[in-house]
């Protein structure tokens, strides 16, 4: 939807435009600190605080944080509304610089799920999956098929949803957070057990098939159809990508060391790393799969690197003030209007929404009993902690509703699912070890209510 | 000067945007630690070698990273060229996308510098003053004003600049970059010393100084003539602003330790820091003063927090990753192109550079002589540690630019005279302090050549 304009480009409204993607930032980080502080006073995983208040602050709600993909004006906007009040802009400059503030933090926003997933991708472990070996394979495999068929066509088939979206939607429901579920484990203490080390490894891998699903989804989504040789195409180069980038790594784990080593100026580390990063991101952009691919197969590398310590250190800043500025505008641009039961039209909306949480919770459920050869273990401990869809999830719908594949109902219907899905499964968690395995006395016992 | 233009906000391009932000980024990237590193062997200030690589990948030479405000377009862009080739883009998202992708990286630009000066606050320290008492005051007051009245002046004498003009290139000459005088001083192991001392605290007053002139300079230079109401209103507000922001930061320290401490979720640190240095700058912006001002006083604040420690660790690598993208686009931005003699036009830029330049190192040198009440000390050190501008020269610069305040052959003299007086401060800091101290025996044989 091209909305044309005359737009302006003044270097006198750049310092406005600047206050105005600060005063942005400065609502962003009230707000994602306030969520996350408040999610985790009850237990809670902080990243879902963090969606809730853009949800808030967003178009549902306070109207700090809006975008004019959604039809909203300057006049919407309460930055906006400040902004006019100390500069007396002209009607032209203020759509100009709401424009590009909204811009700017749209590219902030991107530029942090990128940061995410080099994140992610430096927490995920190669290693770590020849360990669970196989159990986890196969628990991953199940986990993104049956959401992903039972999603796609139930909506095809109950909700008559055409075929990109409902695809779109489906392969919304293959990912586990891995950041959410292994948050989730190492409080109940239960990281290091059997069941913990299946479902920290299935995560791991699915994350990866999550990846390359949402990679041939997106590029679906651009070119408006599915085109077999195409998902071909975008599985192989994904698959290529992925492996490639890992195999080639080791060379370049080696390269990377060495120039760290060479360098004996400031950010010797994280000028080379974030160069990598945003290089493998350009990369997956430009071969048409996603920048965020490219971001985490970098992050898979450097995993392997002996700097690996010292940049987890560093990257977590660069996170924590990148990071939540992704989470609050995914809640800020979904409107929760679309599920008020008043207006007919949001009906089929709420019913999409009820179903999808159905998929997403059975779809994981059953990967428990997939498991086979290890007698005793806990399988309905392993369903439940594959079922918080988290950062993912939200990336699905972000990237989903930026592309225009997904309609409102949808959109929403998704980040419903996710909140509800992660909001579930810690109490679920705690509930299906119940008694099975000793809790670790002293962290378990300050945290029962 | 504005360039009116038919812009399509069309959400589709925001992936190329994104694309045409992380590839420029790269460029960036690779240019200042390539450009830091060649500085850094030849024993310069590794910043010297960012400014220079900039204008390396800039509009002087390889045409990489360039702006529209130049008058340039898309065509002229390596970044947009390569963008094109992979896209197969209409001419007119060409220039849209152009626009945009150059918007973001001058906000990102911004926002490093805003950091940078962040930072800086962190690093200077109010107590240090009082040790070196008064002699660093009047050394920093008579540093900023003889080259202030003697550039301006001079400017406006011999070659008959308009006032605002003359009075920015004035101002660009006063503040003295604590940060590669420090570094030159602790590589020369006096940084203890007296003339450390007083160096180091007469720098950070000049910082403070600089920094009120620039807000002052700047201000004018948005109103377009000298107001003596404005300029007294400008200098009130300047200083209630900073020693208001200072005093209250005695109550906001404990406020925000008390906030650190009661948050559970990542970023408990980074967040509120940061929500407080963007709030400050935008909270100088509003008051029409400069963003940097405001988060330098954040700095200044936070200085005396509890934190403090850990929050320098933790704005070290985010820093590291934007103050980059400020000193390679300043270079960028730099036409060097004024600066051949072989065009007429460009002799008058060259003089005003010779100018500027003798200006700039006599200005500071008078400095040791003012010094009193130490017998014995090392005057010629101190007037040459005085010299080097760095960081805040290159903010006039590349504020009078973006502001359209300097012409490009006095935005160029400006430069040249930031890198030569750079350029000259260590190797004449060597030879200043001779044989009047010991040098540091290993650290100092080791680097001689």
């Amino acid at each position: 939807m091209p909305i044309p304009l005359l737009a302006t480009v003044d270097p006198e409204n750049l310092p406005i435009v600047l206050s105005g993607v600060l005063l942005s930032l400065v609502v962003i980080y009230l707000a994602s600190k306030l969520g996350a502080e408040v999610a985790k006073n009850f237990d809670f995983p902080p990243v879902l605080g963090e969606l809730v208040a853009g949800v808030i602050v967003g178009v549902s709600a306070l109207h700090l944080i809006v975008f004019p993909e959604a039809g909203l004006s300057a006049s919407d906007s309460g930055i906006m509304t400040v902004l006019q009040l100390i500069n007396h802009l002209s009607p032209a400059a203020v759509t100009t610089i709401f424009e590009s503030q909204s811009e700017v933090i749209s590219v902030l926003a991107e530029l942090g799920v990128i940061i995410l997933l080099f994140e992610i991708g430096l927490e995920s472990d190669l290693r770590q999956l020849k360990e669970v070996g196989i159990q986890a394979v196969v628990v991953a495999c199940v986990g993104v098929a049956v959401p992903f068929v039972a999603g796609t066509a139930g909506l095809m088939i109950f909700f008559h949803t055409a075929a990109i979206p409902a695809v779109f939607a489906g392969a919304a429901l293959t990912a586990t957070s891995i950041g959410i579920t292994s948050k989730v484990l190492s409080e109940l203490g239960q990281l290091k057990s059997k069941e913990g080390q299946i479902i920290v490894g299935a995560a791991v891998i699915d994350d990866v098939l999550g990846i390359i699903v949402l990679a041939v989804v997106a590029s679906l989504a651009k070119t408006g159809e599915i085109d077999v040789v195409n998902v071909i195409y975008l599985i192989v180069s994904a698959t290529a990508f992925l492996l490639g980038s890992i195999l080639l790594g080791g060379i370049f784990n080696k390269t990377f060391t060495a120039v760290v080593e060479t360098l004996k100026t400031r950010g010797n580390i994280v000028i080379p790393a974030f160069t990598f990063a945003f290089f493998m991101a350009f990369l997956g952009n430009a071969i048409h799969l996603e920048a965020i691919l490219g971001a985490f197969a970098a992050g898979l590398v450097l995993d392997e690197s002996d700097t690996r310590n010292e940049l987890d250190e560093l990257v977590k800043p660069i996170a924590d003030l990148l990071v939540p500025i992704f989470f609050v505008t995914v809640g800020a641009r979904a409107d929760l209007g679309v599920l008020n039961p008043a207006v007919p039209d949001n009906r089929a909306g709420l019913l999409i929404a009820g179903f999808l949480i159905l998929v997403a919770i059975i779809g994981k459920l059953v990967t428990g009993w997939v498991v086979f050869g290890v007698p005793g273990i806990n399988r309905l401990a392993i369903g439940v902690g594959m079922i918080p869809r988290g950062e993912v999830g939200l990336v699905f719908a972000g990237i989903g509703s930026a592309s225009g594949v997904l309609d409102k109902p949808l959109e929403v219907s998704i980040i419903i699912m996710v909140i509800l899905t992660t909001f579930l499964a810690p109490p679920f968690l705690r509930i299906a070890f119940g008694d099975s395995v000793e809790p670790p006395a002293i962290e378990e016992s300050s945290k029962v209510i």
